[in-house]
């Protein structure tokens, strides 16, 4: 019964849990240590390029485009002038990239840890680096959680395109952490976490929900398909001061540029703040 | 690089792909071969217990909740007295088990080709083959192709709960079948069909497409979040001689037993049309 992969089969185990995706590998275009994590680059047979953190799937070129237009366009499209962004995490550029879309946002400033993402992005990814060199951005290589001690009213929007919550990034899942980012935002400031899945780790969603709650007025989960995910289902968490997802949406913020988006569209921003009642019991 | 599985974990390739999923294997409770397919039974970590045919998985305790709840109530929300109703495969019954739930419907008839599937589903997984046997339900063992060309003006929804249109279901999804479904159904007709993944097999949904809306006069496609089929996004397609899955939408049509249900509602209906660009892109 139990068939085993060929050698040219890369298996990610997802963390902590007894399954997994395996797909085929055309050749391994890199791989190497930085002073925080492995790094592989892949090249495979279905999911184009994989970069894998820790052997974990982190992008592939299939399908980084749902995330990177979710995780941006959902808050810059409610925030009614966005002008400074924070990405937190995000080395690989493809948020960014997302970010400076928009003809409001003048500064888009990037902190992340580890150089070596970067790097290996511009080499490897260079339609989703192409953000981390465009003029309105500022990168600062860092700890995250010591750059945003030192930002007060500074940003309309902060993201957090962050690793699970094992190792160096469990600390951006905790209540002084969104503490921090509360004080960062601006008056009407959001913030925007992708926040795992609701299918496969709903003690982590609930646990980022109670953190949240603790801290911002306003906090409502989204959806959306990514299929190197675990379980294909991803969680978004959407805190702002008091503005609202939907009510206070701007139906034209993508206008100019939404002819270069395949998974986000204002009706698609709508959609995804419904949750199926498995995930809305979750959260009540 | 390449990590190899264990003899303990089982590995699903998807058909004509180089990807799949893995998980852990407890037991293998079954193993047979029907006259139709081989059909296993596994116990697994994650997953619960999990169906093959032919190696595919057809369902997991885990996640067939979203499969049937959303390929049932969607069209049996939407007809405005659904008292026949045919259901095309499914032999495992989860589809009847929520089409019984419905107070309007009468008669509840399946048309599944292999008699195992029931068999297997009746001792291996209880709770979602209760359906097969509610008062309801006429069970109809044989090839769907041959029964629904004696049906005229008879049922006023028909639910394709196929496998994939690889081998014996291959017609479920071609111009002569959906003829016969249109001629089979009432006046105010609805047909509803699992329809495979835009992520993984976008010509197999662009045929389904175009074959569909030769036929009847309203097509429309649906997703659902569902973590063991390929990519974790799947579709289903709502085809009628008329309705419109949202105008014509009951709102409460699931009130007397939303409680049972873990993934539709009719928020979750309304959004479920609401596709991604590049699914829109895909049936332009």
């Amino acid at each position: 019964m139990a068939k085993a992969l060929t050698p040219d089969f890369f298996f990610e185990r997802h963390p902590g849990k007894a399954a997994g995706i395996a797909f085929e590998l055309e050749s391994i275009l890199y791989s190497g240590q930085s002073d925080y994590q492995k790094v592989d680059i892949l090249q495979t047979k279905n999911y184009g390029r994989v970069m894998l953190l820790d052997e974990v799937i982190m992008l592939t070129s299939f399908d980084e485009f749902v995330y990177h237009e979710m995780i941006t366009h959902v808050p810059l499209s409610v925030h009614p002038n966005p002008r400074q962004v924070l990405t937190i995490g995000g080395g690989d550029g493809g948020t960014l990239r997302e970010v400076v879309k928009h003809p409001s946002v003048e500064r888009a400033v990037l902190a992340e840890i580890d150089q070596k993402v970067l790097d290996v992005s511009r080499e490897y990814f260079p339609e989703i680096a192409s953000g981390l060199d465009h003029p309105k951005s500022e990168l600062q290589i860092g700890d995250a959680l010591d750059y945003i001690q030192d930002q007060e009213n500074q940003f309309d929007v902060i993201l957090s395109d962050s690793t699970d919550p094992i190792g160096p990034a469990v600390g951006l899942f905790e209540q002084p952490f969104y503490r921090n980012v509360y004080n960062a935002l601006t008056t009407n400031g959001i913030f925007v976490a992708q926040s795992e899945s609701p299918f496969w780790d709903p003690e982590i969603v609930k646990s980022i929900h109670e953190n949240l709650t603790a801290i911002f007025p306003v906090v409502r989960f989204y959806t959306a398909f990514i299929p190197t995910y675990p379980s294909g289902m991803w969680s978004f968490v959407f805190a702002s001061k008091g503005l609202d997802p939907l009510k206070n949406m701007r139906h034209d913020a993508t206008a100019t540029f939404q002819e270069s988006l395949k998974y986000y569209a204002p009706d698609v921003h709508h959609a995804a703040f419904t949750l199926p009642q498995f995930f809305k019991n979750l959260i009540r």
